[in-house]
C-alpha cells in the first residue's frame, strides 16, 4: 500500500481515538508544522558550512530522523484535513518542474525557485 | 512501489541531472523548507477560525495543494541528503506516539506535544 | 538611546566576547530566527480561537515574552550582519502600506498581504 | 523616544484604522510571522557559504530590509497582542545570557541555544 495513504490513515485513526479533530483545523496545523520545522532548524543551525555538505554524525541523523518524521506526520495530517492527495500533487508538482527547469539550460545554476 | 522511495529517488535525479547537489546541503534544504511552509502559513494565516475548520473552497485548496507539495518534495530530499528513512522514521515515530498518548487519558484533552 | 540600537550593539558585543561571529552568517542566523518563531508557534498552536483573541494566561504570557524577545534577539542580529538599517527600514515599511492600504477601502476586510 | 515602543502604537493605530484587530490574533499573527520569517529564508536559501558570510550585495540588502521590516512590524504586533513589553523582555534575556554564557568558557564553541 502507498506509504503515504499509510500515514493519512494511521494518522486519522489516531486523531479520532484521542478526539483531538476539534484541535486539528488549517491554522492550527500549519503551527504545528511550523514549530516542528523549526525543530529541524535548531539541529543544523549552527552546523559549519562544511559538516552541513557531508552525512551528519550518527547522533545528528537520529535527532533529523526523528524531527523530519514529526514534519511529515503534520503534512500528511495537514494534507487529509485540507482535503488534498499529497502524493498525487507531489508527482505532479515534480513533472512540472522537470519541465519548468531544462537541466542544459540550469545546469550548475542556482535556482530561483524550484 | 512506496510513493515516498519514488519521491525520493525522483528529486535526486531531477537535482543530479541539474548539478544542483552542490546547493543542497542540510541547511540550505532546511531554509527551503522553511520558505515553503511559510507559503502554506501565507495561505491560511488570516482565514477565520470557523473556516480553518471547514474543508477548504476550492480554489485554496488548488493553492495548499501546490504549497503542500513543495514541503513534501524539500522534505523528501533533506531526508534523503541526511541519510533518513523517511518513511520508517515516521511509522516508528507514529507508533510511539501511539503508545505515549494512550486513547483514553487524552481524549478531548489538548497535547502538548505529539 | 534608541532600543533597538541598543540591543543591535550588545547583540554585537555579546557576540565578539564569545567569538560566535563565525556562526552568525546570513544563513545561521536566518535557521535560528526559524527555530524561535517554530518555538513561539508551539506555544500557541492548540490554542482554541476563542482564546487566542483574548489577552492570554499570565503563565502563557511571560512564556511568550521569553520566546518572543529570542526572535527579537535574533532578527536585530540578522539586521546587523546583512547591514539593514531595522528601525529605519521597518518604519520605511509602515509608512508605504500606510498608503497602499487606505483605511476606507479595506475596512474590516481580510489583506491579502499586509 | 523608544523605536519599538513607537513601532507598537504605529502598528495599533494601523490595524484599528483598518477594523484588522479581528484578524489580529494570536495565531493568525504567528503565522503571519511565519510567512515573512519563510520570505526571508527564500532569500538566502542558495547562497554560497562563503557568500552567507560577507555582507551581502547592494540588491539582495534592499530585498532583506524589505523583509526583515515585515517580520519585525509582525513581531511588535504579536507582542503588543500578547500584553508583552518586547524591549523590556529582549533587554532581559540577553542579561540571563551575557550571564549564562561567561566568555571565557563558551569562547569559539558552537553555541547549544542562545
Amino acid at each position: 500500500m502507498s506509504d503515504l495513504a499509510d500515514l493519512t490513515a494511521r494518522m486519522r485513526a489516531f486523531t479520532e481515538e484521542r478526539d483531538w479533530g476539534r484541535f486539528h483545523d488549517l491554522k492550527s496545523l500549519t503551527l504545528a508544522l511550523t514549530g516542528e520545522v523549526g525543530e529541524v532548524a535548531e539541529l543544523v543551525q549552527w552546523l559549519p558550512a562544511s559538516a552541513a555538505v557531508d552525512v551528519p554524525d550518527e547522533r545528528l541523523r537520529e535527532r533529523l530522523g526523528e524531527e523530519l518524521a514529526d514534519v511529515l506526520l503534520y503534512l500528511v495530517r495537514l494534507a487529509d484535513v485540507a482535503g488534498v492527495d499529497l502524493a498525487a500533487e507531489a508527482a505532479r508538482k515534480l513533472t512540472v518542474n522537470e519541465s519548468r527547469f531544462p537541466p542544459g539550460e540550469h545546469r550548475g545554476v542556482a535556482p530561483e525557485r524550484h
